[in-house]
């Protein structure tokens, strides 16, 4: 089964567009975590114990486990959830982007060491720096959009080719000649629900990971009504730092998933087919 | 020291303009290093050992290191050459690129973990992504402008406000405000004389990180009349599978030293001042 019906089916089964970041700040465990062994993997298993029923994803960012030196902890978190949770999609934000013969290791790691179901990747380098993930039919490549980031705008709206701006560009070659296997989606910032809507009406029901709800302040109201496909769907709406510590405390697991359910029902709310 | 004055000493030291790329592929490694425990970190220190004489720099390049689960070699590899030869600058080829807070992470990876003096990352994001990275004044911070890779031009050179090419565009931001502390440094690859011309007359004598020669064709001759500045310096001209697999038998550190004077030889008959 390909990411994208992998997707689809998550997105029915727990009748939610959420996917909950997995950004371990260790500075911010409480006590009870801060005592174990595996620390990052505990926090981990709490959070995704208490909440998978309620996402549509995990979205592990390999950044928090590399300034830790702690890959082995994502592998292991990534094992758990595949062991535990098997329907749920596990989508490693990496931003990878290199030349063809760099990017194959980077597909190595992402699709072979780690086993995700889809990964990030940054378009600057073309198309050939994005074949070979994408050879791995089975699994999702999200390339970057319009990022959620103040400084989006900086490379991301310039015109081109007079008046179309670069994001809007790299929407159109992934609904086209950058997407072969129909493998291929886009992030677009929560942050942006103008640029959003854009994209949207560019790709069709390409799903969209939309990151910057939460703690980046997106508004969820304007992004579901900008992004969503018509059967009220198509979004992966990530959040991660207002989920994982909604509570500093030792009741961080509960705390996360009242915070996940709250934003979970919050998006169903502007749904135009929530039962979907 | 600031990494461009530790650049600048080496290529004095050295007589040399050559950046050896350490990009191990055990799939590639001779007999008497596959049967050792660290291979990786075997074959890299052989490597090292044989051309640190010759070399301005050393590119670790971690989706190699990524793909196998050796971040322990890559960290034992790094922690060889400043415990060796510590005038020897490490640029770490990463290709970073993440929001505020992310790309924090990452350069905690790149400066703290593994040290290096220097990293690479995609400029995508825009200048917020740049400063966590930028903040670590005495590193070195190499902004992706006009990569190697056939499909380059896919985004790099989309036409902007007009007529002028991205790649121009990141090349003027770079040598302006995206710059406040002087450690922003660009990656133009040497399969492209005539771009590299083109940022060279932008960024005056920033030192220009330039992979391509080798393995991806890259002509020695264009690359260094178009990159050089008035001093015959301010290139840092990579090359690592021709190098790294001169040789496919035991004698693979003689033959890499070989090729890296070859080059280093080849590179200083058309610099315009080579005793420099």
């Amino acid at each position: 089964m390909g990411f994208v019906d992998k997707l689809n089916r998550a997105w029915k089964a727990n009748r939610s567009l959420v996917c909950v970041g997995l950004d371990p700040d260790s500075s911010r465990f409480p006590r009870v975590i801060e005592q174990t062994d595996e620390p990052i993997f505990e926090f981990n298993k709490a959070i995704i114990d208490a909440t998978h029923d309620l996402v549509c994803a995990y979205k592990p960012q390999i950044a928090y486990y590399a300034a830790e030196a702690a890959e082995g902890q994502l592998e292991s978190t990534i094992a758990y959830i595949k062991g535990t949770y098997p329907d749920v999609p596990i989508i490693l934000d990496a931003k990878r982007g290199d030349i063809g013969s760099t990017a194959q290791m980077y597909a190595t790691e992402a699709f072979e060491r780690y086993a995700a179901d889809a990964v990030t990747v940054n378009p600057y380098l073309g198309f050939d720096s994005l074949e070979p993930f994408l050879a791995y039919k089975d699994r999702g490549v999200i390339a970057l959009c319009r990022t959620s980031n103040p400084g989006a705008a900086d490379l991301q709206d310039m015109k081109v080719d007079g008046d179309t701006p670069l994001y809007e560009k790299v929407a159109k070659l992934a609904a086209g000649k950058w997407n072969p296997h129909g493998n291929l989606l886009l992030v677009v910032g929560a942050t942006w629900p103008e640029q959003l809507a854009k994209v949207r009406s560019i790709v069709g029901d390409m799903p969209l990971l939309v990151p910057g709800v939460g703690a980046q302040g997106g508004d969820v109201a304007s992004l579901v009504k900008a992004g969503q496909t018509t059967a009220g769907t198509g979004l992966i709406i990530n959040s991660s730092r207002a989920i994982l510590y909604a509570s500093s405390s030792d009741d961080f697991a509960a705390a996360a998933r009242r915070e996940t359910e709250r934003l979970r029902d919050e998006i169903n709310r502007h749904r135009s087919a929530s039962g979907n």
